[in-house]
């Protein structure tokens, strides 16, 4: 079969692969639509040293006829870890694309049965691509309490900072979205207010919650200078290797600082659904699997907005 | 009068500095003992550019006769941050013997009158010193629940390492003291495991709760190697200036780093006062303040106890 193989320095599209077979609990799905993230572009750069097919933003269909997507933590539901009701960090766990799992940028991919999750009629595969990074804004609901008296800023105007922007405005927090790029600034929409990163100086430290989406050795120093003393930061991106900072802000000003990875997809398929987040505006070109090179240097071009693939003709 | 005076370079003994005078809301106490700790030695070497009398580990005498200590954050209790409860981050604090307010190495201080309290009768000057630095580790309750389910480990086995140990050990939480000196892990007492640090890999990813009291840059990464997935990490200790550093394993283990300084004195005091807490055994050399100079290279020395002086002849 056809699939986008990692080997750790670039990605090539290869047509000898084999389709794989689901193992006990597991199924394989026929790909429809997949995203390319920023996650997919450091790991064909070498980050976590992932050798094999890329892909865990997708849509996929069962054998049923179900279209559906899936989480992408593998967890052997077994360990202490899940058992203290944490599967999301089994130290035993796979995880599609990125570690020790083949991903979904191919014809067929296999996932546990129980990471499904359906994809409802309403949503357009090019829509359903975002409720991975979706659920990754929505986790930040679950690690904090939001609502109309927190004053949160999101740093960075990428798909991930618009997207945790919208999630937080949702919970009527006082949104404020930093970012460079004023075209992207223009998409928060209403209720948001949008700031260029150089103006932050006069914000002052007046953040509760400040989120940290830049993927920049930058974001976090430019982060504790936003937040008020004894308030949060939240770190969405990770910033692959080790880099100077100083940290002593942290405890002078008593700062908590949280790590916030993937999260639950059912609040991120149903806002979907109703559009109460339109991703719409996000989507950036779509090229066929077939293309697949071309779409990686697509997705790799500053400010681009979401590069999806189709995959099987059904994928519409 | 006589007060240790930092220059940012060095400290010395001088004899001629002007007896401070009470400003509105302020005392002027006559300092009885005072001890040196590790800020004292840094702000020494030039740490926040402080120019003044150092020493906030103090215990005074008012005109009254009372015996009293004082907390060091001198609030205007009228800004936002004030107003929201948190008069220990006041933007336009000064900080005695820390930052723009001359400390309690001299023989008269001047302080905030609502910043006193009694030192009970029960209390010798020397373990009173301990008031502040012991409040800094009820710091930790202050933020997070510890109780017989918490799993904690303190990283740093120097005063303020055992000052932690000893205040979790009371809510009940298994402790384990992390170091490198044997003499010093044999004091954390019972109901405290104790670990040489080279030991820490076997202990594996098992505490809930991580104390960094190192004031090393190895302090943060050794603490990510032991916190659980989603646990805490309590930066108990500054590190001057910027170093290089992995922070990845904050944002892929989601785990919460909480900056934590100063505390609440009552609870400290009522420990000490009733023995619960006893730290004695952290006394080292006792010096008289006219031999200031050589206190400080005592207090310099690697795995000193604390090091403190008698300033007046009423201090016993």
């Amino acid at each position: 079969m056809r699939g986008v193989y990692c080997d750790g320095r670039s990605v090539r599209l290869r047509d000898d692969l084999a389709v794989p077979e689901a193992g006990e609990g597991e199924v394989v799905l026929d790909v429809r639509a997949v995203g390319i993230c920023d996650t997919d572009l450091q790991l064909a750069r070498g980050y976590m040293g992932f050798r094999g097919v890329l892909g865990h933003e997708f849509v996929g269909q069962a054998a049923s006829g179900r279209r559906v997507t899936a989480e992408i933590n593998n967890a052997c539901h077994r360990c202490a870890t899940c058992l203290a009701g944490r599967p999301r960090h089994c130290p035993n766990r796979t995880v599609l694309g990125i570690l020790r799992h083949d991903g979904a940028m191919a014809d067929v991919v296999r996932v546990p049965e129980r990471n499904l999750h359906d994809v409802p009629s309403a949503l357009e595969d090019r829509e359903a691509i975002f409720i991975e990074p979706l659920a990754a804004a929505f986790r930040i609901t679950e690690q904090l309490e939001l609502g109309p008296d927190v004053r949160m800023a999101i740093l960075g105007d990428g798909k991930l900072g618009l997207l945790c922007a919208w999630v937080a405005r949702r919970t009527g927090a006082r949104v404020s979205l930093i970012g460079k790029y004023p075209a992207k600034l223009a998409l928060a929409g209403e209720g948001i207010a949008t700031h260029h990163l150089d103006e932050t100086q006069a914000l002052g430290r007046a953040f509760d919650v400040v989120a940290d989406c830049t993927g920049s050795p930058t974001g976090l120093p430019s982060a504790l200078r936003l937040v008020r003393p004894c308030g949060t930061v939240v770190l969405k991106t990770t910033v692959a290797g080790t880099y100077a900072i100083d940290l002593s802000p942290i405890v002078i000003d008593e700062v908590r600082v949280i790590g916030s990875r993937c999260g639950p997809f059912p609040p991120a398929i149903a806002a979907l659904a109703s559009r109460q987040i339109d991703v719409r505006p996000l989507i950036g070109a779509e090229f066929d699997l077939d293309d697949a090179e071309a779409a990686f240097r697509a997705a790799a071009e500053r400010g681009a907005r979401k590069v999806l693939m189709r995959v099987s003709r059904e994928g519409s």
